[in-house]
């Protein structure tokens, strides 16, 4: 199988949306939706970083599931307002390289490279 | 420029954080941190949807900026835990087609399709 | 029944979590269960407000209670900082009072009474 | 100064509110309030907790000020609603007590005290 490339996942879920009359939620749904799962993935996380103890009734989650659920939701937003995840990625990454660069300490290897 | 997949995103925040001594912070950290974009997310949509006012010292966001602050902060987290986000995203897109199919009402033309 | 003060609700709190060797969790933890009920307000009113449709086996929650579980989780953290929220309370209502009075429209009759 | 109320917080929060032609804004839009000031919270506290360092730019915030900020965005969401948070707050700790009492390890104290 192919590696999904970013823009196909935006592409996979416009999609999917699109074959229905509701189409996009008004985005401040969208938002509460993600709110939703990002609440999903701290209840995993507090579980298995073992302080949290589940009730008997709660299943076990699956982490990775509850990840791609923020994605989706994260993909949904950014379809909407017709943005490029990608492209922003890219600009995130330039960001944090030149901004965060000084703010942690490099591994012996990277100060040798950047010398 | 190639268009990047999810496993390619996932390797550039891995080379990025591998440099430094410090490396991924401890879970509940990087869900904080999450949390923290979320929230930045919110104010941006609230101010979007023209509910909200912004202070007069607030500057004007980046809504794609903020969902890629998102996106990195998840990826974070995937790389942490070993998940494939790809193969996770796969998993709820084939959830929702066989889960919510019935939940949302087919545009006419997908109904045919689907004769 | 004498009406409950915010101390009173820090001071219950505090009780019922002293007494167990576990204690206030770690404030990430206690984080995360915040947001993770902050999760569960934000599926219940995308379901009030009539955007999202509950799966079927989805049980109709109580809006109030995933509430008091904020509320809750909020004293935790307060109480483990020793944060008197009664009184950063006042402050905010009078930072509201002093800053954000011209966001907003007054109703004729306040207009009046400041006059 | 008299303690103040959980209800007169409430009634001072709506009387804030009912001053302007705006009043309570729509749920979904105070929802996004209430997570933008978690999020700042959970900002925060990853600094308070010694991981995540600061950029030069960011102020040091006031943790019991992000605290009530979320008090505020959570009490304007009952009002909207017309929920008693006492009365949904006693409830929860009555569910708590019933509920997650052997969740937890008792002191040796209040074990004694149980006999």
């Amino acid at each position: 199988m192919k590696e999904l490339t970013l823009k196909q996942a935006q592409k996979v879920v416009d999609d999917w949306i699109s074959q229905f009359e509701e189409g996009y939620w008004p985005p401040l749904s969208m938002l509460a939706s993600l709110v939703e799962e990002v609440g999903e993935l701290a209840r995993e996380i507090n579980y298995r970083e073992k302080i949290k103890k589940k009730k008997p009734s709660e299943p076990k989650g699956d982490l990775g599931l509850e990840m791609a659920d923020i994605l989706f939701s994260l993909i949904c937003l950014a379809n909407h307002y017709k943005i490029d995840l990608e492209s922003k990625f890219r600009d995130v990454m330039r960001k944090y390289s030149s901004r965060d660069f000084n703010r942690w300490t490099p591994k012996k290897q990277f100060e040798r490279k950047r010398c």
